[in-house]
């Protein structure tokens, strides 16, 4: 064999061992990238719930929903999935924070309204009397936000509720407001979203107020907020363009049985998928449990006033009572925050 | 130099050979990739609008506002999209087809109510009036649409939607009313969509007639339809499941100065992009164009009594007065339907 042929085939041999060496590395390379999203799969995406029955129960929800072929799948179109706020997403003690905002504002604007000083329910805010306010009820804050923010578009308001969140600090954790959403909540938000899943506020809370700042503390865009809201009306602005401006009159209560009333209005079909964390969501718990097919029905139970507050049946604000004995007669999930939450705060930034 | 040498040498050459040949498949691959990609990125995604202004209005925004780097660039969140229904997504002649379908309901239900030949507008329908009919209005029409379906829930009543579109036919086209959607606008909402953009309909009919079959006709799902509404009631049904039953009472118009206020109550942010046809989608153009940055609204202008129907400042139905002024005023996009359009309606399937 000649010298030139021998190195061709040598050559060739060596082609062939170069192409295999190129197709392992590829290999290499396809199966360490599915290692790797394998790992990822498989990293813990709640890690700041505790192992337990709750988180179990919102694990397996998921597993059997999204597994294709099982018989409890749900498409992905249909995974809509609504939170409560006060209570649920964030803290709502010692008041709803929406009501320390309009309190904020009616103690600035008090001074052009000197009325306020003989008419409910500026007359306790301006007098300081916390227990009246909490009296008063979540339909009367809503009365109170609306009426002390009237006479502005809605697009000064939101900027007032911005410039609130930038300076206003909670009375016993010294943070922004909206810094005291729950940790273990966003990640459950996050979660659901991973897994196709549509998340919604369904809230008490004015649904303007919650908009200026939920998509940037929950990932939940505006279009996706469903709360209570007061008449608002189109006019030409004197400098001709369109304003649309707050009226002090409520025009909607998303709250009991408002909610399933709101879900149906603002979303159009029922949720598969439910958290909430009293009595104002127990017919929104009920209309999402009773849907056919699989259902998720949840709820927060404050347990911990160490690190949050521990309130239910006698609470005035977030009073958990009926739904709570629905709860434990439908086997819903009911989260022990002191026993079931690694953290309730996310870290200060 | 010896022949191992010199033939490892050689095997060297062959190997950098075919590593570099192997790179080039890979880079030819890549490009082959590339060019498919770019041929399909430029097929026509609006084939059944004829090239002309109106076509190039759209896709020039479109292109403005994803171009990264742009001046005019809007963020994916952003980039909220609206559409009246009646006559800019699907046919409103000779009536509003919600109308039509309480005309069926009507007529099937009156024997149940004898009253309804002495009060209007019950009396107009039950007659076969047409005039009479047309001269009620969007508004009085929806009165009569939830009268005629109080007493049942909304899941009943979403049916009743269903089973009326699988039987029904347009009078002069002889076709299922949801088959009367109009092929070139199907097309743009789809590449509104690959562009980024969320399309929403806000349209003067009732929302829950709409979401009962706005998914399958335009991509559109419950939850980004908006549009008028009766009052629902939450109640514990006789079988101890919660129910959401429809009250023959109107709760909100979603036309003229409506458009912009549900806008804000069910969206939270104002559009980029808006297209109606009638004045009662004025204000929604006219809040969507005094917005900051790049704005797109348009007009569907109907003008082909052969393929369609030609109509406009002297309609009952769809009239188009003040909003043709000011879009002539302002540039906006008017389309002309016999010009601009190839096609009216899809194809039967």
């Amino acid at each position: 064999m000649p010298a030139g042929r021998m190195a061709s085939i040598k050559g060739d041999i060596g082609l062939v061992q170069l192409t295999r060496n190129i197709l392992a590395l590829g290999l290499a390379i396809v199966i360490a990238a599915g290692c790797f999203v394998g790992a990822r799969a498989q990293a813990d995406p709640l890690p700041s719930w505790n192992d337990g029955a709750a988180k179990k129960s919102i694990t397996d929800f998921v597993a059997k929903v999204t597994t294709q072929g099982s018989a409890d799948f749900v498409p992905p179109a249909e995974r809509i999935a609504v939170f409560d706020n006060d209570g649920t997403l964030w803290c709502e003690q010692p008041e709803y924070f929406q009501a320390l905002f309009a309190l904020d504002r009616v103690r600035a604007m008090a001074p052009q309204h000197p009325e306020w000083r003989e008419t409910e329910p500026f007359k306790a805010f301006l007098s300081g009397d916390k227990e009246a306010l909490a009296a008063l009820g979540e339909k009367a804050l809503l009365v109170l936000v609306e009426a002390a923010h009237s006479g502005m578009t809605t697009e000064e308001f939101s900027k007032s509720v911005a410039d609130w969140l930038a300076q206003a600090k909670h009375p016993r954790f010294s943070r922004p407001y909206n810094e005291l959403v729950y940790q273990p909540m966003v990640e459950l938000l996050s979660y659901l979203r991973s897994n196709g899943f549509k998340t919604f506020i369904v809230s008490g809370g004015g649904v303007e107020f919650m908009r200026a700042w939920a998509e940037k503390a929950y990932g939940i865009p505006p279009e996706q907020v469903v709360g209570s809201s007061g008449v608002v009306k189109f006019e030409m602005g004197a400098n001709g363009k369109p304003e649309l401006m707050k009226i002090a009159k409520v025009e909607f209560v998303d709250d009991g049985p408002g909610k399933p009333v709101g879900i149906n209005r603002f979303i159009g079909r029922r949720p598969i998928f439910a958290f909430g964390n009293s009595d104002g969501d127990w017919q929104m718990l009920q209309w999402t449990a009773a849907g056919s097919g699989a259902r998720f029905a949840g709820i927060v139970h404050h347990t911990d006033e160490v690190r949050e507050y521990a309130y239910d049946r006698q609470s005035k604000i977030g009073k958990l009572d009926k739904a709570w004995d629905e709860a434990k007669a439908k086997g819903w999930t009911v989260v022990d925050m002191k026993q079931d939450w690694k953290t309730v705060f996310p870290e200060k930034p």
